[in-house]
């Protein structure tokens, strides 16, 4: 199985890396870009043919490894 | 309108990171990971308020700044 994983900061966590490119992009003339936040997206191929099993085992990962709870969410998709 | 960007290595393009997630997932007793590929997930809150527009000016700041297309794919979805 896949699964998509996006680890967002959590809101009012500050996000220097969008910042940056939030300024990036107004000095190359883009207006109207209010905010920007960056975050990661990681696909993991799984053995797990079970999609219970397999988001069971991806969420354990993001809370180990993927994600830093305390300033970062996650959320996961499972793909056959 | 919010846009949702993802930036991810072109197929064949080799993943350092995403083979040290690999690795790291398995010295945490992680089994069964058979693939892993880490992106940038980028989201944008823009000004403009006509979709068409707002997408056609995030594919310009993806080709201009947010990636690289030489060894990047982009993908855009725009939400009201």
């Amino acid at each position: 199985m896949k699964a998509k994983v996006h680890v967002t900061l959590k809101n009012g966590v500050l996000d220097p890396q969008g910042k940056a490119i939030q300024h990036a992009l107004g000095s190359l003339g883009f207006s109207g870009v209010d905010d920007v936040r960056q975050g990661k997206y990681i696909e993991l191929d799984l053995a797990e043919t079970d999609a219970a099993k397999a988001r069971e085992a991806v969420e354990r990962m993001c809370k180990e490894l993927l994600a830093n709870t305390v300033i970062e969410n996650y959320a996961i998709s499972i793909e056959g």
